[in-house]
């Protein structure tokens, strides 16, 4: 890249300086953002440092550094208190806070940079530090889409993928969180599945090419699209099969999984789940319809 | 197709002509074998009849029509009473029993068929009847390979994949227990998802291409795979990530089911698997270990 194109780029400010924020930090570098970097304890700047970046020791000088500040610390609390120490440094400025929080945190962090006169974004990295700067990577944002608009051209320094999720500001991490759900509940049932295959000698690399590359793209992943249009009208025809119908077949796979010897926790949970819906009266709905029980706070 | 290549497909029986049977019957006929059939109720033959089919009116005839009986039943005591019945006209030929049973049941009717001299397969067929005779048709076989090997030319004429699993004869049907409960795992992890997200008015539309289309394919899926070689040596190196640090994570999936007003029941369950995994004494170790916890048996 030429020096011209480098001094068109952005001046982006990292706050937060562990494996992820020096990665970010990092990956502006090597795109060319004149990158100021931040660290409560300003050691882990020096690397950075050395390959370029400007070291900020207050937090007014981080938030005057740049129109930009990239926050990324390991939770809300400390990516408040980055806030409210560079204060009003920020005004006119934005604010990109890649740090965990719970949706109720990101929502009122805009209104914090706003007391501040900043504008806010709320973002989650959906990726492992490795892949940060390459095609690979994958950002959620939400919140205010002039602000996105406005410092994406500076976040595709980022590299990879960069969506935009909605108005909401907790959209991002809410996105995160389930995922992450989704993520062990498929992991649970994959090990659950290797381990009863498994009591007939299958190893999990013959199961691997079975239940990876053929059940889950080519069966499972067209059903759960297939399901789109009843999750979001909330009508759940039962013609193709029905929630009792799974249930029956639960009975089996716990039986199954008893008879082979190995546990039950994982299909008993389906079981209960299934057993719920029904109770709920929706027996003759299909498998959708297990979403009006989710939707429901529970009991306990 | 000519009438000479028509002549040279082995003659086959088809026995219970349910939905699945008669479209098993009908991709064999469209492909030029020889069919005849058999139901215990004779009306459903007729339209089968009705494009070339023979009609074997007692099971004697059933079995000595053809060296291939193919039995579509809904549960093994109804396959079993279709062996028994044709008895000793089953000699010198060969079984394939593609209806639903146990692991146990499949290994029982092997010894079943030996003693009127028959050979035998046992099969699960893995897509709904709108597939077979498709190239997206899929079935697994397990049991004795040259039983496979010898009939597989007769029974590509359903279409589609026949994967042969292995020398238990009740691996085809573990197999597809177990893909029954991945398949329920995801669909409520995903469902689960969908109502955390939708909580801040995501609808299933906007989150499936995510879910679906990026997570499953680009993240989870390559996870899984990386498994592998941990489930099958049992050492789950916690190097990049432990059960320890999931629990965490997981309780904060609760909270925020919790506090966004849904369900609790799925990220507790997942949770309540990575303490049991803790507990185990697999803190330290990978996500993998669980699966030792879903090897043993379980106490109720």
């Amino acid at each position: 890249m030429d020096e011209t194109a480098r001094g068109d780029l952005a001046p982006v400010t990292v706050a937060g300086l562990g494996p992820m924020g020096a990665a970010l930090a990092e990956a502006f570098l090597a795109a060319g953002n004149p990158t100021t970097v931040w660290n409560r304890t300003a050691a882990k700047a020096e690397p950075l440092v050395a390959r370029g970046a400007r070291h900020a020791t207050t937090l007014t000088e981080a938030g005057e550094a740049s129109p930009l500040l990239v926050i990324c610390v390991t939770d809300y609390p400390s990516a408040k208190a980055i806030i409210e120490g560079a204060g009003s440094a920020l005004a006119g400025r934005t604010v990109v806070n890649l740090s965990s929080s719970t949706p109720d945190e990101a929502r009122e962090a805009v209104g914090l940079a706003a007391g501040f006169g900043a504008a806010y974004l709320d973002g989650t990295i959906m990726v492992p530090t490795n892949l940060i700067g390459t095609e690979h990577a994958v950002f959620f944002y939400s919140g205010s889409r002039p602000v996105y608009d406005a410092q994406l051209a500076a976040l595709k320094s980022l590299g990879g993928d960069h969506k935009f999720l909605g108005a909401d500001p907790g959209l991002a991490v809410l996105y995160n969180t389930a995922l992450l759900g989704l993520m062990w509940a498929m992991a649970n049932g994959y090990l659950h599945a290797a381990a009863l295959v498994g009591t007939a000698k299958a190893t999990a690399a013959e199961f691997a090419p079975v239940a990876l590359d053929w059940l889950v793209p080519s069966v499972v992943t067209p059903i759960l699209h297939s399901m789109t249009k009843d999750l979001d009208t909330g009508v759940y025809p039962g013609d193709a099969g029905t929630v009792q119908m799974n249930l029956n077949a639960a009975d089996h796979l716990v039986e199954t999984s008893r008879s082979q010897g190995i546990s039950t926790l994982v299909p008993s949970f389906l079981r209960q789940m299934l057993a719920a819906t029904v109770e709920a009266g929706h027996g003759e709905g299909n498998y959708s319809a297990m979403i009006e029980v989710l939707r429901k706070p529970s009991d306990s």
